[in-house]
């Protein structure tokens, strides 16, 4: 017996991808069989409701079988198809994995990986400042110190300085590995406004910080207070001056909201006393006492993976929800009066789904805000703490740190990804998102939590502009971050949070960073574009935008031979016929050389 | 049997201590016994050569027994007593442990303790500044800062700065416990130079600064350049500025020698290639390559407690000691030539005999320097890897730092030495040593290489003013260790070596400081008086100098509790008769408050 489907093709499932409630999603099934087919059907739940499976009959039309479904639930549903013939039961779903595109048979019922189909509330609409935008994310010690004599601000007690801004950061631990003292390069929000010019140049137009309120760490993901710039970096003057100085140039700025947790050494909490309020930590009677929860008061709490020095806060505390968003005066709507023009959510998993939205309420209340979050997997099926999120189904997240994008582009550059399998996960990304989600998500090959990308790629310069090249065309919103373009090098955290080598800074890759960044600006259309990505035989990978009359075309060979494009190598699925004949004329025959992009644009 | 014999009065031993060569000693032992005392005699053996010992008989005159001997080689003999009766033997030594004083008889010749003689070649004769002065440590990098906008001269690669001068000080280790980045504040020369009037005025005549040559460490005893002053610290104009302004002031300076290691980092070892010359570990065709011992080149070589950043240097390599001092324009010539007054020598039980006494000797083409050497023990007997040293007695050291003397100040202090013991210590280091030595040894209570005297004395503020006073009471050069004065506290390394709290310096501990500081230079005839410690039942130690007219009594009750002294209290033995009679006269009856000094002035 042979089964066709295939989740990416509009003749198989129509629409494509996700869908809003209630829209009818068609789907059709190609059974060839010499066996007797008694009855084919769709068979389909709802997320979490495996009891309440359905099994819609198809309707064959010359060996198709097709079924209209309509869903009447958000969320996700999840299908696969079933065969009955006389004697048997034949089943068919995704690849393992959980991949979209063609399935496989299974034998058994129990044995079926299902179909995603993932159904929105609402669909979202960004701001026009975002979804155009380049941004660039700034750790904000370690990128630039304004201080005309380079000293740096109020350094915190029994904390160290690097020695020279050159120095490879460390972390300073005691004999349990925990921090003993923090490390300060001392960059700060004046040297950010200092550097407003060469950012500008170079191609950027959002600018996301890494926390900026008072705290005792260098990166500040243990907030102290949420309404006081850290003094490390400057005061509220020098914010509000940063702020006016990136507006007047045309650019915005997305904080990073860590709201899960605080620093032990907080207002809140106060374990040290070395905050004036009486802090949980200090007295049951404490205003925030109801905001954590004590196992055994006031040494044992619930904390972050267990690092005591990030007692977690209780989200269903509505105290705490007013106070960080559901009241006027609240720490979001505080900062975003003040011109903030979007949020991070620092471990939006730890967020519950209500908590998020209630921030996005008090962010909407403001004209052309956004709302991101930082979700590590493919966070239309997140399952986190054992229950499915609903990051992105309307109302909630408009976008998250793209970093499944960013294993793809590694992954194949670096050769230990096949341009088939690139595809196919790209085109399930593709699938599983909202198109606004896929369109507008905020993509990175680096990040202050992970290797920065040039030591992902071995330190290969060629390929680091491939690289480049491909967070600055593909779908989303590319978010650059800070001295990848000076070719800095760095392992895993502190090593990638080295301090920016102004004087050091590697003019090709500036220039190359710059390029990209500058035609992505000059291609605003491509937000809104049709998009599909193909792939080149073992050696190549491509995507393709179109809208109206334009078309952009990208083709990077991955390998480091040079290649004829045979016509056989180019496997363009999915592409309307008209454009995949151009893309074949285009291409077939060309030289690709090795290690090597190529863009065309307006072939047709 | 009733033997009598006490190595420090003049009717058993005369002369009294250490004595030079061929200076005939007579011994006097007194016998009071019903048996029949066939022969009695003196039991001497000279250091080591064990086989050779000498019996001298002894005259009997009114049942004491007396003989004269007269050494003929320099260095230790050790003696005691055999008194021969008919049917027995029985012997007379010094107590367990080795003090001098009354001894004890012992039965077996195996089991007796024997007393130490010091004979020594010749008589040091030190400099005046150096004898009638009173010095203060300095750790370079923990004292002043004197760039007015106090930023850290030339910071190291990988190193770290405090992020404020509070901070307590850290080792930065990594997970085998090595120091990973060294940690600096960024004292500096110019900061010392500023503080000229401050240290005048406390009564300093004398600085001792940890070392300040070029090196990786904050400590800097891993050299890296014999030749130059360390960057963060200055340069040679900020030297020669410093020694001019301390000269100009009527002050000396001592400088840290540093000769039996060098760092790994050097010039001369260069292991990781940062100095241009060709190092030891680079190429066996270095000129320093045969400086080093090497156990596997280049990865394994001699160094010091086995720690591998400081390899130990050859002392015996004639290269080596060219270098160091014996041609011109040595280390020890270079830097004394440019003013420095005297040198400490660093691990001095390092460095051979002869090593020692050519420093000496390039030192001594100089008027007026001084040469002293880091010992822990009483120097006069320190036996080092199996062999005797002959610091003290002529043509090598002038003087050690005493901490045995600080180990007395603090037991006695903190009433874990009984005053009968501390009064026999320290008569017995005035036994052993040369006079020169005793008197002008360079006193501490507290340095660099231990916990601060506050701290050792359980922050007893009370017992800090009496730590003081002894130490500038007692004979010796005083050596004041930067902070003392501020009431600073700090365990032992890094914890003894904080910043100098400049905002925050405790005023009456300052004024204690130097009032006795003060005091001090105004007595210098203390330092060739004639001096004796007594003690006061078990609660109060004492001391008397005089000289012609005058006469210094201190008297200190060294526990909580007030005592009405009575005459029995009194423990003058060795003090001669008349000034013994007017100490009893002064002081019975008197009451002597817990925990406090009394110093009487001239009071025959």
């Amino acid at each position: 017996m042979q089964l066709d489907y295939d989740s990416f093709q509009p003749q198989c499932k129509h629409p494509f991808g996700a869908v809003l409630v209630k829209t009818p999603v068609t789907f059709s099934l190609r059974v060839q069989t010499s066996a007797t087919v008694r009855a084919v059907k769709l068979c389909i739940v709802h997320d979490g409701q495996w009891n309440a499976e359905q099994a819609v009959p198809m309707t064959a039309q010359a060996g198709t079988y097709t079924t209209t479904f309509t869903p009447t639930q958000t969320g996700l549903y999840f299908y696969y198809f079933q065969v009955q013939t006389a004697t048997d039961a034949i089943y068919y779903g995704c690849v393992d994995g959980g991949a979209g595109g063609p399935g496989v048979q299974y034998a058994q019922r129990n044995q079926v990986q299902m179909y995603q189909l993932t159904i929105l509330a609402s669909v979202e609409h960004l701001p026009r400042w975002y979804r155009e935008g380049v941004a660039y994310q700034i750790f904000a010690d370690r990128f630039y110190n304004g201080n005309p004599d380079g000293h740096v601000n109020a350094p915190k007690p029994n904390s160290f300085l690097y020695g020279r801004l050159s120095d490879r950061p460390l972390y300073i631990r005691g004999p349990h590995q925990e921090i003993m003292r923090w490390d300060f390069f001392g960059g700060n929000l004046k040297g950010i406004e200092a550097k407003i010019p060469y950012l500008k140049k170079l191609g950027v137009t959002i600018i996301y910080l890494t926390p900026i309120f008072q705290a005792t760490s260098n990166h500040r993901y243990d907030t102290g207070d949420y309404f006081k710039i850290d003094p490390v970096l400057g005061d509220l003057a020098d914010f509000d001056h940063l702020v006016a100085a990136l507006h007047r140039a045309g650019m915005r700025l997305i904080l990073d909201g860590v709201f899960n947790h605080v620093g032990v050494d907080s207002r809140y909490f106060n374990r040290s006393g070395h905050y004036d309020t009486v802090g949980a930590a200090q007295s049951r009677t404490s205003r925030y006492y109801n905001w954590f929860t004590f196992i055994n008061y006031p040494t044992e709490y619930d904390s972050w993976w267990g690092i005591s020095d990030l007692p977690t806060v209780d989200k269903e505390n509505q105290d705490y929800r007013d106070f960080i968003f559901a009241k006027p005066g609240s720490v979001i709507d505080y900062w975003t009066a003040r011109g903030v023009d979007g949020w991070r959510l620092d471990v939006a998993d730890e967020l519950p789904d209500d908590f998020i939205a209630g921030i996005r309420q008090a962010l909407d209340r403001y004209p052309d805000k956004v709302l991101i979050g930082e979700v590590w997997e493919d966070a239309s099926h997140k399952l986190a703490y054992g229950e499915r999120r609903h990051y992105l189904e309307g109302g909630g997240l408009q976008a998250v740190m793209n970093y499944p994008l960013r294993r793809l582009i590694i992954h194949v550059l670096n050769g230990t990804l096949a341009p088939v399998d690139w595809w196919r996960e790209l085109m399930t990304l593709k699938e599983n998102y909202p198109t606004s989600t896929f369109n507008n998500n905020f993509n990175n090959i680096g990040s202050h939590d992970t290797p920065r990308i040039l030591t992902m790629l071995q330190n290969d310069r060629q390929r680091l502009q491939l690289a480049v090249a491909m967070l600055l065309t593909l779908p989303g919103v590319p978010c650059l971050y800070y001295g990848d373009e000076a070719k800095m090098t760095g392992g895993k955290d502190p090593d990638n949070r080295a301090y920016f080598p102004w004087a050091n800074v590697d003019q090709t890759q500036q220039q190359v960073v710059q390029r990209w960044a500058v035609w992505r600006q000059n291609h605003p259309w491509l937000n809104t574009a049709e998009f599909a990505p193909f792939y080149v035989g073992d050696y190549g990978i491509g995507y393709v935008f179109w809208q109206a009359r334009q078309q952009v075309l990208v083709v990077i060979n991955v390998t480091t031979m040079g290649q004829v494009l045979k016509a056989a190598d180019l496997h363009l699925a999915g592409i309307p016929r008209a454009l995949a004949t151009a893309i074949q004329h285009r291409l077939v025959g060309q030289e690709l050389a090795g290690t090597q992009v190529q863009l065309i644009e307006n072939f047709t």
